[in-house]
């Protein structure tokens, strides 16, 4: 692993990020975004903090389509913000049960809007709005609340070399937390045993957090890739699957490896090489100009991706950086053209045996030229433990 | 640490808080409520999954006046709902461009609701409608959509014995990895460092995760308490503090401790003796019938709560469970009586040198006559490293 990026970004990132929102605002007619997320916060501000993981209370930020943004936070919040590039902070002791800092956020939207300025807000897929809803219904009364032209997607899906970066350095970490798979799986141990020791190769690696981890285990495949580890003891024949969203600096790597407990089978071992050949093929067709669905129909191509098994995942690959996964998706109606800069996944499944399956994910950067492995791809032989 | 719970709950459970949402509903005048977050999902079905870290897909839970729940849920969850007590799931497969969900959700709401039934949907502090806005505006046309009369927040603030245990159980992990800090933990050694080693002992105590970890190092305290942690190395004279909620079986504790490096300066234990002393207070004032904003005044009333450094944070504790920080509050404002099952924090802090202060925190839970802390309380001398 080469020596790891800086953390954080300089301030002329947070401005260029602000730089093209602005554009794309006024090409919208829009007078502010308002943004309630932690990634949406965090990508124009560098806010970084776990304290999310509260639901307790909402933070806001508004993006004007002209001048500088303005987060109207809880007071908690504000020693870290003013570390942040971040000069205008308003903020309120929350909670507050009468009102949790929604005419202090209405004061200042109308400040930067008027009474008729258009606020953005994002409100296409994978997004939601992170405040009550009693807040939210009475916030909207009076101001002209619209949808973002998916300004904050458009922005999100290009990512800055510093970013790839810093997901490369996620999955760099990965790799070797996986190189050290044999240390702690071999038959006889619970898979939830598995899963823990393994988050702490991860982080012994370097990862700050692993706020992901999947995987399963079974003959020859598996049924599902989202349950929790039970305490059944991994067994000779298995296939176990472990899949993980670790994070350094506050992005993501999204990738898997499956490992054979005991000598391959030979439906295993043709499992994982259908995965490696549609990985293949995604590689090949992952291109600026090519579209989303020609990746899925690519991968598709050598995993028949239409069979019910397959094809219960719903995709075959998405975007990754701030989040685990993110727009856009490698699903056949999606059209979005792909362009540089852009980290997707390729998540290729296929079916092994009576509704089992075996899947394989890898994270790649689309370049100027066609792609590039973000981590150190699996090899064509399945790993034994 | 005395053995685990089981795993899980009994479908015994899972009906007795459908059948009290019910008895709430009928008085209400509710046809249902409507379900979109990971906790208010997992509460009615058991439905544990870390995959809602990713923010691609929605899910829905429909808890009906009369009969049993319907999940609407994406195609790559029903194996794993499958194996819950839930009956009625209905899915598709998502992402889906043109109709992510909501038409299915839309005919089974109408099912459930007629054309005029009243669907109540959680809408007070620390809710929020986990689906995309463009989805509920749709979702909202046509349909009786209000507010669910606060019966999630009144169910889930109550706990049972079996999720009391599994909240002991997490607390239990976490007391064993802070007696092991010392290891960890010394002058020299950056804090990002023990931020790391830190969740790694939790794991190996035997948390299935740490989704939260905060912490900060200072000399003679420290000025925020969400950052995430810096490369900085600790020096004699910090006060170090580490903050966790770590999971067990989907529940969380969260309390936190405070470590000097080197010999404790006499500024620095007497912040300790007090923190620990309000805790006492509160303990004194935590029973049946008292009220949150009594524990807050008798927590104040020891580390003077309306200094501005430490009424930053906004509150004394809160509510814990299946979320790191739950409903109620304690702050002046907040008159929710306490009642046997409740299970709190108690987290005053002190300022202990120019705008710098120290917190503490413990897990309580509420019993017919008094309350007891479930985890093992901090001793009344700072511990060293």
């Amino acid at each position: 692993m080469s020596a790891a990026p800086q953390r954080g970004f300089g301030e002329a990132e947070y401005r260029h990020r602000l730089s093209r929102a602005q554009t794309m605002m006024a090409k919208a007619g829009l007078a502010c975004l308002l943004l309630s997320t932690e990634p949406e916060v965090r990508y124009f501000t560098g806010y970084l903090t776990r304290f999310w993981e509260s639901p307790a209370r909402p933070w806001f930020l508004i993006v004007p389509a002209v001048g500088d943004p303005i987060a109207v936070i809880p007071s908690i919040g504000v020693a870290l913000m003013s570390r942040s590039w971040i000069k205008d902070i308003r903020s309120w002791r929350s909670p507050d049960l009468q009102d949790d800092g929604v005419s202090l956020l209405r004061d200042a939207l109308c400040e930067v809007a008027g009474t008729d300025g258009k606020i953005g807000v994002p409100s296409g897929l994978e997004t939601h709005v992170r405040m009550p809803m009693h807040s939210w219904n009475a916030l909207q009364q009076g101001l002209s609340i619209v949808d973002d032209a998916e300004i904050v997607v458009r922005l999100r899906k290009i990512k800055s070399q510093a970013e790839i970066a810093k997901i490369a350095q996620a999955g760099a970490i990965a790799n070797l937390a996986f190189a050290r798979v044999p240390e702690i799986a071999q038959a006889g141990v619970p898979l939830e045993k598995v899963f823990r020791h393994f988050q702490m190769l991860l982080l012994e690696e370097g990862a700050d957090w692993v706020p992901y981890l999947a995987g399963a285990a079974g003959q020859d495949g598996y049924y599902d890739v989202i349950s929790p580890a039970t305490d059944a003891p991994l067994v000779q024949g298995d296939i176990l699957m472990l899949d993980t969203g670790a994070v350094w600096d506050g992005y993501f790597c999204d990738f898997d490896r499956n490992f054979a407990v005991g000598a391959p089978s030979a439906i295993a071992q043709s499992g994982h090489s259908s995965l490696i050949e549609a990985v293949d093929a995604g590689m090949a067709a992952a291109k600026p100009g090519a579209m989303m669905c020609d990746l899925f129909h690519a991968m598709a191509g050598v995993v028949a991706g239409d069979s019910d098994a397959v094809a219960n995942a719903g995709r075959l690959g998405h975007g990754l950086g701030m989040q685990l996964t993110e727009w856009p998706s490698i699903i056949p109606t999606d059209l979005t053209v792909l362009e540089t800069g852009m980290v997707l996944t390729l998540e290729p499944s296929v079916e092994t045996v009576d509704g089992r399956i075996m899947v394989h994910e890898e994270n790649i950067a689309i370049t100027e030229t066609g792609a590039v492995f973000l981590n150190a791809r699996s090899g064509r032989s399945l790993v034994s433990v």
